[in-house]
């Protein structure tokens, strides 16, 4: 076996790669919310200047990126490779980000799972001894993912109170081959699962199993436990994926509940700011990672994070040609050490 | 620097992988064309038995991959990562695949690109003693991607002859931590070029400066130049971009025309088959490197190959946004020893 797998489909990092700097821009709506005092900018026009929604989004993650890497004290010039990706078709936004910064540049497509999708191969890299700066970025917005995946806004289609609200949002890691930590020490990468959820409309259901299988896989090749972390997050099941992921890991005897939250849900005060079932969106487990969990392991309040992204791997295509919905989720143990 | 980089975009494989087997799948246009000999299934049927072209796609890319591990004589539970995307929203064919084979599954977007860059990343995650085994994947579908990209094929539009036709293929390389060769050796990544083309139906001419960038990166980071290959070939730039390749490439004193060629000429019988400038797609770069060129270096007809599948980071909003088509170039050595 590969000399630092360990189990199936975990690897232990053995030069695990520091967090030395991260970034996070929302808009007016997050920036309204529970975590606001976490992040760096908060936009009070979600067109940032721009013409449209989707230059706002790009906008949005250039100037995510540039934060961290101002506060990392690196230029361009000094970055290996920025691994980014996002929702809108062909991700734009990280295509024309990296047309912007001209950083050597790895495309990524993981929907929501994409800040733990880039984050993995940023540390693997490192790790293999490939690069010594890497930026790891997502982003979405709420507007150019609701006129591109469901109904444009203009319409003011009511939403059934198990959808989610994608997060205008940003968010960029700095990872180096050197540093004071936060660290990356384990990657567990997910499979694609899929129970047959076909509502576009729920999509913490459909992700929920994801979750679940990458976390019992996470636990069985490492031999950890709920007890070896102080908090467990998925990117955005939401209230309906978090309830439905306790439920299905409490049939196979783990309970994680006292150390488990959500991205979606810890984003959002989804009574006042009607938000339904939670947030979601690249976006959404970017700039928590990216603003309230990476500073609060910063200040000790957790130790050992398992920080795992989600991901619905739908089209509208393959929604209107009658397919379920296939769902990912990748885990990253952060720790200080 | 890391340990394992050279030059400023490049890196020297320390472990170089060793390409254990490939396939390729292709539509009955490719099937009639001059590298026939090197497909391993031609499709008679560009539907596959499917309702629709996306399914049809996503059945192409499971065939290639399943043939390709039947090859390697190994299942889906010896293969560590599953590296693959597409040109489809959301890379559907792509994930829709992973859901089926249940591997370990990175979603990656660099359009045409994927193949240099699922190759690369696989490579890497070898060399870093991460995996034994990684699959590299991608597909395209010529009335998939037309009718996502350009008209319903139903108008039959007329098209330039600039334009490109898009492959229905699918291709993919095992990647493995030993075996005889061909082995991958040298990787450099590419930045995003952008010279302002803002013609959908000219992605040669959009995507050649990014060709040229990275090759001229490559040179210049391993110190290498015309004379150590025995063919340098670009994914689909087609005759234009081939052209503007070979001539940006002189003006800086390069002179790579006796070993050059693109994927996109190589393809088809253009005057025949009537494509116009040449292939294109994911697929076009994939099933001429897991037929023709994998082969003919098996066969010892080359030693040295310098494989530079080229991307067109454009998707329908930037261009009815105005936005002009960025273009990226990932290199990739590959060799017997």
């Amino acid at each position: 076996m590969a000399v630092k797998k360990i189990g199936k489909q975990t690897v232990k990092l053995q030069n695990p790669p520091s967090i030395i700097a991260y970034a996070s821009v929302v808009g007016p709506k997050e920036g309204d919310g529970p975590l606001k005092e976490y992040f760096d900018q908060i936009e009070q026009d979600d067109y940032l200047g721009e013409k449209c929604w989707e230059k706002a989004e790009c906008k949005m993650l250039q100037n995510a990126i540039i934060l961290a890497m101002q506060k990392a004290k690196i230029t361009t010039a000094d970055v290996d490779y920025l691994l980014a990706g996002d929702l809108l078709n062909q991700i734009i936004s990280s295509s024309f980000t990296a047309r912007q910064l001209q950083i050597p540049y790895i495309g990524l497509y993981g929907a929501c799972s994409t800040m733990s999708e880039s984050l993995s191969l940023g540390a693997l890299l490192i790790d293999g001894g490939f690069a010594d700066y890497v930026i790891a970025a997502t982003s979405s917005h709420f507007s150019s993912a609701e006129r591109q995946y469901r109904f444009p806004l203009e319409l003011g289609t009511q939403r059934p109170l198990t959808a989610q609200w994608t997060v205008t949002g940003a968010g960029a890691t700095v990872l180096s081959s050197s540093g004071d930590g936060p660290y990356i020490t384990y990657i567990t990468t997910g499979r694609v699962l899929d129970l047959g959820i076909k509502d576009a409309n729920n999509m913490g259901a459909a992700m929920a199993p994801a979750a679940v299988d990458t976390i019992k896989t996470h636990f069985s090749d490492t031999g950890f436990g709920p007890d070896d972390y102080d908090l467990i997050i998925t990117g955005d099941l939401a209230k309906i994926g978090k309830d439905l992921t306790l439920e299905l890991l409490k049939k196979d005897g783990i309970d994680i509940s006292n150390i488990y939250t959500d991205c979606g849900i810890e984003i959002y005060d989804c009574e006042r700011q009607d938000t339904h079932a939670g947030g979601s969106g690249c976006g959404c487990s970017a700039v928590v990672l990216n603003g309230y969990i990476l500073t609060e392991i910063k200040k000790g309040t957790f130790k050992r994070v398992l920080f795992m992204a989600t991901g619905a791997l739908l089209s509208t295509t393959s929604s209107q040609q009658g397919e379920s919905i296939p769902g990912i989720a990748h885990a990253v143990t952060i720790e200080m050490r």
